[in-house]
């Protein structure tokens, strides 16, 4: 079984634009040990969408078309599919419906344009989507071949996938089987991981073993094959173990666990409840713990104190330390995080101050420094930072390293 | 002028692996004001190449084929565009010269193999490589147009483009010019926007107008194109002026501004400053503020009041409104503003309170449901909303309303 991927819309075909839709199905396709053979970016031109649709399908057994099921007029993958493989467009009542409901909740009348995302060639299968009011679609072509319609958002894609395209995909899967196993570590470099354990990785023939690090974070990516899962598996773990003994931890999740998540399962298995003062992240790192689900069980309370008198009215900082050892000094982090503890009565409160950039430096700080301070009933510490990047980069750094503060604290008391 | 690309080469096909040269190439092609209307990756797989070189050469007047110019058997792409341009393939004798030189300045008896790089199609001019052995191609087709072949690794393509392509297509280029405009829209859901504008651009031919929609923005991407700059800049100012006209304030920014700037630059004007208190959002609105360069002008402080102790202990909330009304309600949301800037003694308080989901929802309070309050010398004011996605969405949704009313608050005083 092979497959091929359309991306339709014109905006991904524009400079400093990377299509991710690809990728993604690419990636979750191998893991069916289904290869996909082709790969291409259209416009939206009703009449390439047909002529390369039509040329596809002799080389593939399913094709994938993303984005261009909106409700506006240059949304024209429908209308195109159907053409390319003669069908009649018809109103499908139910999905109308549907549609229209979406709206009355929101308590909008339903634009007459939405109507275009209720016609669907006949015989296709509607495959619903929760996030949004184009449906996908599914439709058999030749027997055992078939077309795939997929929503553009990459969010509203990757949940119909797994929903519904996955469990109709994986009852006709081929005869090699990939496993991909990602393993992610935070506080070291990429060359520190890359010299930590590239002895040991080119070893391995099967895995093959990429890195790629992103701004606080380091990703090894294991890609083993086998002639089944289990197979693939087993190759895998082999490299892993290995891994797991040389990284540490550095070693933060083995299943896509962002931080945040990690810390949250943490404070809810020892039933603690943090607190965060912010100034250079204003509120980043609050953001993300919050971003996880059931927040509420570990987290009350945060402040964003970026001035020096918001640090002394909200957290009680000595407002003689700003003169003394200035606002980006271990003595201020040491100081709010104390202040959010007292204040909240939180098991743990996690304070950063820093320069995030582009201006605030000075002779003796550079733009970059940071420092993040750690209360806990154990007393207080202090790390100090130099990050690398822009502004907003700079605020992931810090917010990475707030949170593995937290988690190597609460791994080791 | 009109571009395509095909990327050659099985390993681009591999899951875990991202396709650089075509983001490279369409970045580099924009600058010259040539768009690309067709990308695809396909594997070394001589038919399928034809047969896609063939069909784009309709659509394009010059497609770029990148990769497959080794030495080896699965190095397919000089003969597969031999095949599709019907031409001869024929030795260079001064190119395997070269190749013959490059191996003996190393020492090493030039492989048989390598003799196949010096085999090019009758017609093409060579494009020396500096870097390895295999040489670019420039192929004229049909008079004005061009097929152009380009070795894979990316080091080698980026300087063959500079030395060899740019100065080739920069006496073509000049007949056709892009304009490109982006206007961004908020509060209006993307068919909304559709239905107020879509009369309008569908009159233009020039620009082509296309609307692509994320959480809480939606874009209107303008494409005018002219003989000379002057000419497409004028083209896209005709639909610019409509459309402003027909989008009134939901328009907030015509230069690629963040929302988060466009509130940063009018309370720079305005000499105001603003407080934030969050429930939902976790800090997320707080955090899109500092964003900004030199958000200590206007932004001092921020609480993130996620529990209803919080709510009354830092913004001093009623404890009553809990059980009567809900953390969740316009009485909470207008105390929480209030509450916010009395305390801080800021110009504006926005203060945001509803269901990130995917938990918490009641009988008659549903996920996505927010309340957005706004406190100023004018008073107080509460919006309500219904959000649609995910938990993040429904943060980043809220964000932008808040940033929203911010903004409307501050033009309208």
């Amino acid at each position: 079984m092979k497959a091929a991927i359309l991306a339709v819309g014109d905006e991904l075909l524009a400079p400093g634009r990377a299509e991710t839709n690809s990728v993604f199905l690419t990636d979750e396709l191998a893991k069916m040990g289904i290869p996909v053979v082709f790969r291409a970016v259209v416009g939206d031109d009703e009449s390439a969408i047909e002529a390369l649709l039509h040329r596809t399908l002799l080389g593939a057994d399913v094709v994938f078309l993303t984005g261009g099921l909106g409700p506006t007029a240059d949304d024209v993958t429908r209308d195109a599919t159907a053409r390319a493989l003669s069908r009649e467009m018809e109103l499908d009542g139910d999905w109308l419906e549907r549609i229209q409901k979406r709206f009355d909740r929101r308590g909008i009348v339903m634009p007459e344009v939405n109507r275009k995302q209720a016609m669907v060639p006949r015989g296709a299968d509607l495959l619903p989507n929760r996030g949004g009011t184009a449906s996908g679609l599914w439709i058999r072509v030749d027997g055992d071949k078939a077309v795939v319609l997929l929503p553009g958002p990459p969010v509203e894609l990757r949940a119909m996938f797994e929903a519904e395209v996955e469990p109709r995909l994986s009852q006709q899967a081929g005869d090699v089987v990939y496993d991909v196993r990602k393993l992610w570590v935070t506080g070291l470099a990429e060359s520190a991981v890359e010299q930590r354990v590239c002895e040991t990785y080119l070893r391995y023939k099967n895995p093959a073993t990429t890195i790629l690090a992103s701004a606080g974070q380091v990703e090894l990516r294991l890609t083993a094959t086998g002639t089944n899962k289990c197979a693939a598996v087993a190759a895998n773990d082999l490299l892993v173990a290995e891994l797991r003994a040389l990284l540490g931890n550095h070693l933060f999740s083995e299943c896509e666990e962002e931080l945040e998540e990690v810390v949250g399962q943490l404070l809810v298995s020892q039933e603690k409840r943090i607190a965060v003062a912010e100034s250079l992240t204003g509120g980043l790192i609050a953001c993300r713990l919050t971003d996880i689900p059931g927040a509420s069980a570990y987290f009350d309370e945060g402040f964003v104190t970026y001035s020096n008198e918001a640090k002394t009215s909200v957290l009680e900082v000595p407002a003689l330390l700003f003169e003394s050892v200035g606002a980006v000094s271990e003595e201020v982090a040491r100081a709010m995080a104390a202040g959010a503890r007292a204040r909240t009565g939180a098991d743990l409160a996690v304070a950063a101050t820093g320069i995030a950039g582009p201006s605030g430096a000075s002779e003796t700080k550079s733009v970059g420094l940071v420092y993040i301070g750690l209360a806990s009933s154990d007393g207080l510490r202090v790390e100090k930072y130099q990050f690398p990047g822009t502004r907003r980069q700079v605020k992931r750094w810090t917010s990475q390293a707030a949170l593995n503060l937290v988690r190597l604290e609460l791994l080791e008391h």
